[in-house]
């Protein structure tokens, strides 16, 4: 008899049939002994119809009446998914955020949280309840209903495993586990058994949809064992710990490719001490966030560098860059787009020399040119041009020994939140 | 400057338009310089809307469950209007009932409101907030959302209002006030200025759905000043309170009529100590209203009596006499339908004789034969048949000098919760 938590995202509850899934995979579970904390996202559409509906009456909406407002979603699916559970002959009992005692800090539309005191949650598992709790939302001490912003579903579920020492944190999801690549790209991808909570960050990161990094960084944090698996079928989807044991030699655990970038570079900037440092300050104070910096090697006292972020900031990220010219002075600004950043994980990438090589030497091969490089302990970037980038993905897939003869198993739409 | 509470109900706030002119309305109340608390009901079909979608999983979900899915419906309208008031340009807080501080039984879809604590409220208003308030919800002392059923949004907006000791309480709705009998039937029917708290009483009790009995009786229990009025007229509408001006020497103020009745006849009971007791008492157990009942004199040692229920009772009312015809011998059981209850009311009834023959004359005037009579000290009531009961309505109209030359205003459907 263990303690579960299991999370459904929105899709997963997104019709009657689907609720009905749902309720009876629950009860198999109580069935089989075991208490269950249920957390739910707001059913398929609700929450972008409650923001249409928003947005006839107010364009710009205060963030603490939206919580108000998209909180319902969740109430609506615990209250609905609680009954379906009932209609199945067990005992359910659904819960708010903040009746499931989720405090958070005093920030409307992406507070975090602070702590969670699961009395209610206990006294409902002895009398012989499924616990169904809202996710996406909590309350500050002062009563204030606030919801979680990005990674919120998510974040609730490894919140609440962390909180009530659940045996094991179960992510429905749309497919069956992570990845060695995304299966849509290449159809040979592998399904992980295991992975690393520091892989999977990195994954999540590099835009491996799955699982939000913030949830990730929480189960880490205090050491709550995931699963993410299908809610479509029973397959046994993939556990994600603070060691995962390496399969058959793979020191490479999974490719990740983000087509959301763009480079900017500076030429010719006079280089003064703290130039960076500025630039960088300027584009932090505005919101965005740099993901790769280059700076070639200074000549006649002047330097170029190179940065790149995601696509949809590049034009802000020029603004920003013009603006401070009068401080910065530099000789011109260019941008560019049609990139692809392709990388590399696997925990056992910093003790396994010839892993880097590997990776330039397959994309050599196929006559591409790396525009831009980064690393970390477990992960190597590389910034390619767009078209290429699949076949690259595939080769290094098959490089670094991940091909696989099963088909990968997707389901439906990506269901986030 | 004055304190007020006003209540909207679901047709008020049902489309983007009607939203907008009801937080016209309270900008224009902060323009003048009003504290204002508003209380709101679900928007037009949302509960309905949940309650099919709950049937679909459960068609007899637990009480709890519903309560937590149709609060739902009251948290998106305070967070809707909330929002329309910011945009033009106000300052506006929504709560749902726990937040509001409202304190409930211990019953789900049906609890009574047991304390208030506006703590909240107050400190919203100080900060120069509109206050507004989710109908029809309250909290136990351990946190499960209640709703409180029949009369709900009225009655959270008198007991809000008499929490705060608001100046008034005004309840929005699409008729602009009390009439003098139901607009629809007499079309010289009189807008009354003022009412008792029990005349108003009395005409809710007999069917005149403007206002709830519950919200009238906590009205006068705490002395709360309602107004009854349009949502979509400025017209003044009618004061609810202690005492009530008499206008122009107008003994009867209201004249009502309630179509739902069936008349039970029990004939030649045997006279035996207690049968009514017991007949009246295996009914009540069966939750079954019984309006007028008459004995009429023994003869031989038996008994003849009747008495009313309301039409959809009538049928489970008879299986009730049935099943104790062991214990209550009597020769038969009949019942009639097709009859109709019509009522005058009227504080100043008890000092002016009279009255009451005016009523029987009018209505022997007709040609029609009274059935039944029932009197109070400010009603006095008669069954006749159905057919010409409009007539009678009409009659009486004339005959106690209601008659007015003005067209009454009549909104859009009736808006009940």
């Amino acid at each position: 008899m263990s303690l579960i938590v299991m999370k459904f995202g929105g899709s997963s509850v997104g019709s009657t049939e689907r609720m009905q899934r749902v309720a009876r995979r629950i009860a198999d579970y109580r069935e089989a002994g075991h208490d269950v904390v249920v957390v739910v996202s707001a059913m398929g559409d609700t929450t972008d119809d409650l923001i249409d509906q928003s947005k006839l009456l107010n364009p710009n909406p205060p963030a603490r009446e939206m919580d108000m407002l998209l909180t319902v979603g969740e109430q609506i699916s615990v209250a609905l998914l609680s009954m379906t559970i009932d209609a199945l002959g067990y005992k359910a009992k659904s819960f708010t955020g903040w009746q499931a005692g989720i405090s958070t800090e005093a920030v409307h539309g992406k507070a975090r949280i602070t702590d969670i005191q699961p009395r209610r949650i206990f006294d409902a598992l002895e009398s012989g309840h499924a616990v169904i709790v809202a996710g996406f939302q909590g309350a500050t001490d002062e009563g204030e209903i606030t919801t979680l912003g990005r990674g919120g579903s998510d974040t609730t579920a490894v919140a609440l495993a962390a909180a009530i020492q659940a045996d094991v944190c179960e992510i429905y999801t749309d497919v069956d586990g992570i990845y060695s690549t995304d299966p849509r790209v290449v159809k040979c991808a592998r399904k992980l058994g295991e992975i690393s909570y520091d892989e999977m960050l990195e994954l999540a990161n590099l835009g491996a949809a799955v699982l939000h990094p913030r949830a990730v960084e929480y189960a880490k944090n205090y050491n709550v064992k995931l699963v993410v698996r299908s809610s479509f079928t029973q397959n046994e989807g993939t556990s994600v710990k603070e060691e995962a044991v390496m399969e058959q030699g793979m020191v490479v655990r999974g490719i990740a490719y983000d087509k959301n970038v763009a480079r900017i570079s500076i030429l010719g900037v006079e280089d003064i001490p703290g130039v960076l440092a500025q630039v960088f300050g300027a584009l932090a104070t505005s919101g965005i966030d740099v993901d790769i910096i280059v700076q070639s090697g200074t000549q006649d006292g002047k330097a170029d560098f190179a940065f790149t972020v995601s696509l949809t900031d590049k034009d802000k990220a020029i603004a920003v860059v013009e603006s401070i010219r009068g401080e910065v002075p530099y000789r011109e600004v260019t941008s560019e787009e049609n990139l692809v950043k392709v990388s590399i994980v696997g925990a056992g990438m910093v003790s396994n020399p010839g892993v880097a090589a590997k990776m330039f030497k397959a994309i050599y091969d196929l006559g591409i040119s790396i525009k831009m490089v980064t690393t970390s302990e477990i992960r190597l970037s590389v910034i390619i041009a767009a078209e290429p980038a699949q076949d690259v993905v595939r080769a290094l897939h098959t490089a670094y020994g991940l091909d696989t003869a099963e088909q990968a198993f997707v389901g439906g739409p990506q269901d986030r939140r």
